[in-house]
């Protein structure tokens, strides 16, 4: 199965009888979209004028300083100067690889990373190398090994891509102690972090670990956004860069965009202001916590013996890895057909890896589905397994004439 | 003096006191700020779960059937199919250059062309080589022999970007007939064509001329955009492709922003479906129009012998060629003193050209506020052309150590 026959089987899955565990989207429906309705129309009403206008390149300063304090919230002491605002994360995701990334350097990255990341560094014609990770985030051992074989091979490295929080996919979080040998590491070897944090303030368990920028603000360029914490639907984000690099970025998105909505950064600097955002996220949170728990409850009481999955503090999303001689991929028809949707591992590496993995969602689905879904997917393994027994393991199916990128949403 | 220092001028022309006549920034306290008001709070109350969440890279099938719509007034017939939804036409831009241009690749454009088309062409390391224009566009007989040229030189040229219609900078427009030749020549040569078209519904004279689209749609990228005939606010614009580029260009547009924003695109799908877009555009029209008559009236009437201007049927902008031995970038320091800014011909030139010229725009100040800043950029004239006339011609300032782009707006 190729990325296109994916691709189709998501449209299939996305039919209103299945249970998707597989898209990435927030639940939005929990906004209150009556507040959110007066904003946009009070923002038109009041400052129209300037909301309807062509903006900088940088963002809208105001809302910049209010982007300062939501990353105050976790501990980062940052300028208003030193961001600048893009369309989601992915656009800072995309400037940040087109400023710093020649044809065949090196990208390094967590495994499994994040799907679109990959494209993007990809689509620069990056060479994309993953870092292994355990439950605590990204192994340093492997971090420096890893440096170390590259730079022997005189290999020029030009960053380490991490979400340390919650990471999508695999749910884990990077440990406070490794965070400062990550960041050690990479300090000696002169390599820029890429710190990707989407869903830092979704945390439903466990005590707060700050940034690795609030401890390396020179070496870091920290991406944030609201499409998690707010709404997607307005695709502000931002980064947060050394100043060198935050001239060029802004360049870069003058050339990219010209510049962004000043409406939808007017929507959202009025929501900061005239919201208690800081409620509406511990509401998200008490949301996300009982879907999380329903999936981690449906889990350790249905899934067959062989089959692990990751425990998330915080974020949307379980890493699953089945038992040996399954494949997440081959098995995507199957599952479609009983009615459960889920992300098949191999998305998540530029590599060939993760046949045995999958990625499961809980931000989307109630409870209820969620638990549904499970007991589907179980049905689909135990078939899946029996099929193993009786004929032997499956052949991983041919990948070759589609180079199309896999398909996700964030 | 260099970019960073027109920036700063820029910065300084900013101020109330000084009459602008350098941003193309439409006029957005004409639109029907009430009524906007009104569409943007609806699509939150209605259809909040949908605008709020993330959307598809190619944008809302809605959407692009209404551009269609759009599209059908200027005799152009397309598939919503082949229509991609981008953050202003700047981001078809820069999609399409990333999804053609390789480093060292020539791509072709009009003499002076559009400021940030050329920094995004440099930005993808592209040969950027100017044709000659006149009173009726680009002259077929320039395009025709640099594409020999190049062809003997073995240069591979990717496209031929065009404004047709009043162009920016020039103000001009390419004839019909021309546009017949010019694509015969490009099929020819099997060159694709650019058409940047954000102007074309903005006409206050003459009858309309087709789209280059109209008579080939399987050689022309065309960019539209809501930016000039609604707002640029919203950032949306979109490019009109042959399907096989198309699906590249929503591949590239995942990569670069994941998707636009959904809220942004239901409101202006609801804007074109309860607002009377057509009268809105021809009140636009009116406004412009007079503003148009009140900067060539002033300029027919103040100017000195030697200097030259276009007059344009449409658009936003006027260029003005000063009498020989004048240069605009040196003269800049002394207008924004004296109280009247424009954009330096030179910025429109990956060449080092333009320095006799200028760009005027008569989109936003209003028609009393056109001829105080005519009045005064004929004084800074007059007292340059005395200089020159007292001490010699001016030496052209050093463009050296700095090579960040030349700053704009549309």
């Amino acid at each position: 199965m190729v990325a296109s026959e994916v691709r189709a089987l998501f449209a299939v899955a996305s039919r209103p009888e299945v249970v998707s565990l597989a898209g990435g989207m927030p639940n939005v429906s929990a906004l209150p979209l009556d507040d959110i309705a007066r904003i946009v129309q009070q923002v038109v009403s009041d400052q129209g004028a300037t909301a309807l206008q062509y903006g900088s390149a940088q963002g809208d300063p105001v809302l910049r300083e209010h982007i300062c304090e939501v990353m105050a919230e976790e501990e980062i002491d940052a300028a208003s100067d030193d961001v600048i605002v893009t369309v989601g994360s992915q656009q800072a995701l995309d400037l940040v690889t087109r400023v710093f990334v020649d044809p065949g350097d090196v990208v390094l990255c967590e495994a499994p990373t994040y799907v679109t990341a990959i494209n993007t560094f990809a689509a620069f014609q990056a060479d994309i190398r993953h870092v292994e990770m355990d439950g605590d985030g990204v192994v340093p051992e492997a971090l420096e090994e890893a440096l170390e074989r590259l730079a022997a091979e005189g290999r020029r490295v030009k960053f380490f891509y991490t979400i340390p929080n919650f990471q999508n996919p695999a749910g884990v979080t990077l440990s406070a102690e490794r965070r400062t040998r990550v960041l050690e590491i990479c300090q000696r070897h002169g390599l820029l972090v890429l710190e990707d944090n989407p869903y830092g303030l979704l945390r439903y368990d466990g005590e707060p670990v700050a940034p690795l920028r609030a401890q390396a603000p020179d070496s870091v360029i920290y991406l944030g956004s609201f499409s998690k914490t707010l709404s997607p639907g307005f695709r502000i984000g931002w980064a947060l860069a050394p100043s060198a690099v935050r001239a060029k970025l802004v360049l870069a998105a003058e050339s990219a965009m010209l510049s962004h909505s000043t409406f939808n950064q007017m929507v959202v600097r009025r929501y900061l202001t005239d919201h208690a955002w800081r409620e509406q996220i511990k509401d998200f949170n008490e949301m996300y916590r009982e879907r999380r728990d329903a999936m981690l409850g449906a889990l350790d009481a249905l899934m067959p013996a062989g089959t692990e999955w990751t425990r998330p503090d915080g974020g949307f999303f379980v890493w699953l890895t089945l038992p040996e001689g399954l494949d997440s991929k081959a098995m995507m028809p199957r599952a479609v057909n009983e009615r459960v949707a889920y992300v098949p591992g191999t998305g998540f590496y530029a590599s060939d890896e993760g046949r045995r993995s999958m990625r499961l969602s809980f931000c989307y689905p109630t409870s209820e589905q969620i638990r549904e879904g499970v007991r589907r997917l179980v049905g689909v393994i135990e078939g899946e397994t029996e099929l193993r027994d009786t004929f032997g393991g499956m052949s991983p199916p041919a990948a070759a004439g589609d180079d199309s990128p896999f398909p996700d949403l964030p």
